[in-house]
């Protein structure tokens, strides 16, 4: 098969508030070959990624990604990463470049994976796909009240885990606290307690290691984010600080280098990547490999649709014993709809990559119609870029 | 002060061609406060990086770079110091932001230099700007002649330093032995001879230390960017192999924290750092201070106008003893005619920071309209950008 055509959809909420909800805007790729079609969504801003896949060359590395993708074979996994590979060397002084290339190779062991009628997980070399635990993942309410109301819905929901994150979380000791408290009020004693610092501590150890105690009193399994992405020397030395909880890291992981160097040099107990950033499923998969000989578990990062939150479960799928999964579960209308398919969890509570071909997820044309947003993108005349109707 | 205008010209020869040569075209920032002008430089591909400036917010964590720039008070470095974050921070997850940033934050110090009649290196806080040994930064010939041509025209040009880079180097081992050799013969014993792979072994440790011996045999000071610019552990991998060939690397690093990480993982013995892709002038200080205390000597990346090599020095141009500096000698014309003053070699044969306000470097208002590209983004009906005149 060649690739015949890679289209872009870049949807939006009509309203996007400054929150840290990824799913308010979303950016799905689709790719032709041979008459199968496949699915992707790159975890970026969608106009600087759509322009990274038409911008004008600028010299031999730095060149737009449709240069190494459009026209290319894709019979196979192998295709997938010698397109990988040339993306990565022709487009190298092009950063937003992976995260363009993200949503485009997920979208091809989609397609792949319908072509031959299996699951993604199983071209990734995994026998079978194994249930997760979904942790509920939310955003901290305002107050610690808001957030005990939150964690108590999200366990009468039956969930066994949550994850609350980001502000007002880092803007006080004190309010901190009362948060962790709320949270692991909320959720009872048994529940798996997860807090995710959204970067706030830059690279101040210190002040992220104030927290620990109410953590460890709280019983939280693992503290993630709580510095700059690539403060990996940050990373170790509150890990060297703390004794029960974990961190972990991962999501800004924009090649598979930087996962494992959070992994080595970082010390995290816990790697959290997102197919729609890392370069996609391969790198993923690769990282995945690595955390189970470094005895460090992996997790998905997802943060938006079904479509996203599918593709990062393929890559650790067959990993019995790397057994929670990120599960956003207050999407906007925008990722719900983007779906027809939704995983859900089953009678144990408990979801897994989909038993179906390529990523199992059906996409909901109208919802690509419904959340449009139009770009045109004119450079000396010509138009290089304009939104499609699906 | 307040930022009262950022503007981007994007600029390009009319043919780009594969080759490595960066200066094919250019996005020069302008940005106004105060009654004062300030121009800066991102090294990187023009399209992308004005979206990621324009570009509709996503969610709070992926904002447009302009969310944190225009309107913000600009009265010292602290000012710089302060967007520089808050771009980190609101748009942490845009990742071409860095490299926007870089151009912005360069024309800053431009701006504030000019307004307080100092240089720009001084206000990093260096007494004085010290000369710098320049090596003439050139690409391999396609065969060892034309490299053999092109080093003797290099020496008979009075330079004391040359590096060559790219391909046709890491095709063949026969035919980089030759190149090797031929960049020996013609730059004469005693020129100081730097080789650049252009990341051309990926991560094969293997593939590159079969070019260690012609490299020691021909007295080659450094061997740059053998790997992905994140292959950090293959960086120290080499180092270990090799006896008096130092490596490099550096250009690709998009925030301090790469940087220092290629340093102390990668054990790198140069550390190259460019101030139109790590953030600017503040990151690049940042880890000159480091390279310092880490005994690595730190250099300008450099390979388009001089604009940016003016930018480029000026993190380092304080340190006696880092007495080298990249400078691209066959600039495409667009980036020659981009600025009135250049910087020449003096009767030392050396350059240095310039002793003038800001980064001492006049623009060409000419040159901003013969080589402009026009851009028009359009979303949802509206231009949220079009390219200016000047």
């Amino acid at each position: 098969m060649k690739i015949d055509s890679v289209d872009f959809f870049y949807l939006a909420m009509p309203e996007i508030t400054t929150a840290a909800d990824g799913s308010q805007d979303a950016l799905v790729v689709r790719v032709t070959a041979g008459g199968h079609t496949g699915w992707g969504e790159c975890e970026a801003a969608p106009l600087p990624s759509i322009a990274a896949f038409v911008a004008p060359m600028s010299h031999g590395a730095c060149r737009p990604v449709s240069d190494s993708v459009l026209g290319q074979t894709l019979d196979g996994p192998d295709d997938i990463w010698r397109m990988a590979v040339a993306v990565a060397y022709n487009s190298m002084d092009l950063l937003q470049a992976a995260h363009t290339w993200s949503g485009i190779e997920m979208a091809m062991w989609d397609l792949l994976g319908k072509a031959r009628g299996v699951p993604a997980w199983k071209l990734l070399g995994y026998e079978r796909s194994y249930p997760k635990v979904p942790y509920a993942s939310v955003l901290f309410g305002e107050t610690a009240d808001v957030t005990l109301a939150r964690a108590k819905a999200i366990r009468d929901d039956g969930f066994r885990a949550a994850k609350f994150g980001w502000a007002p979380f880092g803007s006080s000791l004190e309010g901190d606290i009362a948060q962790l408290d709320a949270v692991r009020e909320g959720l009872g004693p048994d529940g798996l307690l997860l807090i995710d610092a959204g970067q706030i501590f830059g690279e101040d150890v210190d002040a992220a290691a104030l927290r620990l105690d109410a953590m460890e009193r709280n019983r939280v399994t693992f503290f993630e984010e709580p510095f700059h992405g690539s403060a990996y020397l940050a990373y170790g030395g509150l890990g060297q600080r703390a004794k029960t909880v974990r961190t972990a890291g991962g999501e800004s992981a924009h090649n598979r280098h930087m996962a494992e160097h959070l992994i080595d040099f970082g010390k995290v107990g816990y790697i959290q990547i997102d197919c729609g950033r890392i370069g996609g499923l391969g790198p993923a998969k690769q990282v995945a490999d690595y955390a189970v000989k470094r005895g460090v578990t992996y997790i998905n990062h997802t943060f938006t649709s079904n479509l996203a939150l599918s593709a990062s479960l393929q890559p650790f799928a067959g990993l019995r014993d790397h057994a929670i999964c990120e599960y956003p579960t207050t999407l906007r209308q925008l990722a719900v709809d983007l779906t027809t398919s939704h995983l859900v969890r089953d009678a144990n509570g408990e979801i897994g990559a989909p038993d179906a071909p390529g990523l199992g997820i059906e996409i909901n044309p109208a919802a690509l119609e419904l959340y449009k947003v139009d770009v045109e993108i004119i450079v000396n005349g010509k138009s290089i870029f304009r939104s499609k109707a699906i």
